[in-house]
């Protein structure tokens, strides 16, 4: 079957591997829809540098995989053929602590691995992953949308989950790719009423306030400290979500965060400097880092979405057949689209 | 090999069985302490009066298992021949809500199985479990240790946990079976400094002292009235367990709860009446329901232990072999005794 | 000046008594909004039945005050003149336990007291208040709106607080007299999309749907289970919030309630039975009893209002001057209208 | 009456001053115990170098008083004379948010004023304090304790509070002045067992040492990467708390925070550089400001020394009438010592 693999230095391969054959406890899954992430871009497609969690192994690449179940593995205990299917990206051994918690991306044995990873992932015509990784996508639902919430949309819930973003709260996101686009768009179904935006690219910038995500959007730090003093009186807003991984973005978010508040700090890489009495410890806030979601809280967002009828493939700006991953790839290395979807059409 | 069951009607049936092969995913564990629950006792050795998680099946008995890994079945990613485990005694589906919460107790699988209940348990020489039950057991903690944590003490920790304890509360205990003296002694692990408890049973109340688990033990309420207020000027505790499951206790137990403060039940069976407006709301008390611990409750629970030195084994005031399994329920169901404990020695 | 006195018996007394003075901390506020509480009619009208907190001393009655600031007393710190101010109905000690968590209505002190209960109310054309009970009322909030907030929708907000709910939970609200219309309204606010309510009156569940407070409403226990069946898949809702004070309402909204989900209760008097391993301890599920809200979740709500544009005032059905306050206690009374309130037109 | 000024300069200036009067809602204390905190010498006794809260207004100095009411003013409803009282530094407008939070150091009026600082504060016979600043002292607690509890021990206590310190936990301390022994004395009464504490000056190591407020001491960072190898695997601690405001010392604590643990920055001044991928987002670690502790959680660690019979005064290592101010402050300033206390003998 054809895949995708990435070999570095900003190139895409295509291959030809064999369909794989699901062991025990795993499931075959047909693949319908495999979005890219940021981090596909910064720590494989560019250049290979991850170590640990994110060294990529030269498998099928994509770890945002979602589709149908068209096999079962001997031992297999609640999917069938036909579940639709979301593929948490990680797997692991479920018995150290971090697995234990719900978060198998902090697994800490050596037979964790992640799809498009260490293991292979969606970019390719089928996937093998375990059972436990698969989180069933009711009908309201498309692939389109279970490939976004297998990490991006995930990991933005958790962060906001982590922040306790509800009604009570005003947001700030900073960083407006497809995460923080995320973050912005679950907001609201916690509850969050007014939202502020800021990335530094103008495209992305528009598209938020293009899909209504952001009541306010801007793409500097002056014009955010405007509106942050028209919005809330100066105060800042009580929970703040960075999304861009940049040492700026984060000071500012910190900077507008309001008194006794919450900065949680989602985009990775890079830095960040703290003047701790006057930004911290005199205006009681606190700041949370926060990885990928737990399995549950995944269920949940799942849940949510039904419950509410939102759709994160909303934010999905270029959608391209596997063949043309190369430009799928160029397409999201730009840092101006909204998300990008590898999908299979009927 | 022997083992046991429970036909009901208050009788033990010590019969022999092939010994188990460990399938996909298991292991095959030498049995070296399996206790017995107060469960065992109301629901099983009696009658069998169980539903859906409580249905005894004419299983090998016992749910407090704990011992040697002995073999693995194909598919095992973490534990070695020669680990000591104690056995977490709910397997479930691992895809639930439930499960990815990590309380397989509550899983709504039909594929969920309690040992002792609807798989076989720990009466016998060997056991199979599902290797992600298995929580390796350190060597400062006895294998008798390992039998009490798997059920009763992880209930009691979760129970402590739910109400938040810790050094600034006083905890007050109803009910000084097994699972209220792992309450008493879980408590200071976690900080209480004062532990009140009550039962109605003077053995018991006599085991809870010269075990030196409470600080003060009374028999009727009256005592517990006197000494509450001796102890909190009136105030009452800031937590409350029950763990006797009678209506009596817990109500006296939400009397003595402080305002503001946490009344957590954990014995099971029985009702409780409310006198909402004087009890619950203008005191702003609250009232948590606990089960059995979580999984990875139970692993830091293990790890607790180990640091502090603590030993649950402490409570076990019987122990036999698996021969005389029937002296040993009957002293059980007696309701005297602390903990009853089958041993194998070497 | 004008005045409404309770004297018992389901009879209003309209006398005459001298503009009050404000003394050394006190601001003198000309009311403008007086609304009817439940408890004004449970436990002063009807009967001088309370004990404590709720001992009716004969004062001017009204505990829902809100008006404009008129004259400051020495010692005065932060209100001005022509501050419109919502008046919290408790004054405490500021000493006690109580009082520094922010809870006045817990004060232990013999000096807290009550307006409408043990000082003089809102039923006057004037009103003496500590300064620290009074929070200012921003403008897009109109009086009979602060008036509301005073007691009732705090109560309501605070029950939301300890249930934590948020746009990840459905709310159950048994009980729609206006303080569950106001749980219904304000759940809405912290991000609640689905509100199911229940009250045996026709009238107050046709209120509760042509304000579209709720999304479904029944008169009975049957029908409840079958809108909980429907829209939660009989799994029940997240969060639960008992306004009536009935034993039956509250019973059904706990089992109605999910696993691991939170039943606040907040509507007085009377009791309640629990199951308790089946229905609290097998389910995971805390009990809070919550009283009237803090001082600064006051303040919070306030704020609240203004971001979200929302008016408390739209669950009055009943408006009338100070000189009928005897229709509007017997409206109020007679248990089938929305919130009834005595205003001071201009 | 005697009384000390700090004009700056490092020096101390023994004024004469008028005996105060109390005025409305004060009580006069007769002080018993005036220590000195860190901040006196950082902000006021070097040079004068505060804005907003921390600008010394040339007033009598001394911000942890504590002594005997012995006259009240009109309008006081609680205290009575002969009460000892511990003052809490800061009286606030007692209407802004951070006062309805219970946190006057954060208040945002214009009549905020701190003891020491804006008004007149401890180092002098007598004070003047508003009644509601004031927490009686039970009797096993000395005024040497009441002094230590109204600033710096509460401010400890706030921080471990903040970090949810229990017996779960095992705590790093970085910095072991004043607040960081008054932080790992606390801890144990919240339920920790394992204190590590680390601080350059081999002295205040010692003190710690000697005091037994910690396991294990250490001056230097390699020291403490290899305890904390030792007493947790290389986990880190579950809590950590900085109160040496130094750079260096808040990195290290925060690279020995065990994943999902809590990191509290409680020492003012100077900044802090985060790895944000590698510290904080894969560790799930959450960092939280503290600054003063509100009152009541002043009043509840009153109530817990109490209870457990702990004594704050051990670490006061230098005690001196008020005559010698000058050499209290040159000790205190050299940062080799123990707590450094004022005191009134009988």
């Amino acid at each position: 079957m054809p895949a995708v693999r990435l070999p570095g230095g900003s190139t895409v391969e295509l291959v030809t591997v064999d369909r794989p054959v699901p062991g025990h406890g795993q499931v075959l899954v047909r693949m319908r829809a495999s979005s890219i992430c940021g981090s596909d871009i910064r720590a494989i497609y560019r250049e290979h540098l991850g170590h640990g969690a994110e060294a990529y192994q030269g498998v099928v690449a994509g770890h945002e995989p979602c589709g149908e179940v068209v096999a079962l593995g001997p031992g297999t205990a609640r999917l069938g053929v036909g579940d639709r299917v979301v593929v948490y990206h990680i797997a692991g051994c479920q018995q150290c602590e971090e697995c234990r918690r719900g978060y198998p991306v902090g697994c800490t044995s050596p037979v964790r691995s992640a799809h498009g990873w260490q293991r292979d992932g969606g970019h390719a015509d089928y996937l093998v992953a375990q059972e436990e990784s698969c989180l069933v996508l009711p009908h309201p639902l498309t692939f389109v949308d279970g490939a976004l919430i297998s990490c991006g949309f995930g990991t933005a819930y958790e962060g906001l989950l982590r922040g306790r973003a509800s009604g009570r709260d005003r947001l700030l996101v900073t960083g407006l790719g497809p995460v923080g686009l995320a973050a912005a768009m679950l907001a609201r179904l916690l509850g969050v009423r007014t939202v502020i935006g800021m990335d530094v690219s103008a495209p992305r910038a528009g598209l938020a306030r293009d899909l209504r995500l952001v009541d306010h959007v801007v793409t500097d730090e002056d014009a955010l400290a405007d509106v942050v003093e028209e919005v809330t009186g100066g105060e800042g807003c009580e929970v703040a979500i960075d999304c861009s991984g940049h040492p700026a973005a984060r000071e500012a978010a910190l900077r507008h965060t309001r008194r006794w508040g919450r900065l949680v700090l989602v985009g990775e890489g890079g830095g960040m400097r703290l003047d701790v009495s006057n930004q911290l410890i005199h205006r009681q806030i606190s700041l949370h880092g926060s990885w990928v979601s737990s399995v549950q809280h995944m269920a949940e967002l799942i849940e949510l979405l039904v419950r509410t009828g939102e759709h994160p493939e909303r934010i999905v700006t270029h959608r391209y057949p596997l063949a043309e991953a190369g430009e799928a790839y160029r397409t999201a290395d730009a840092g101006a689209s909204g998300k990008v979807c590898i999908v299979w059409e009927d």
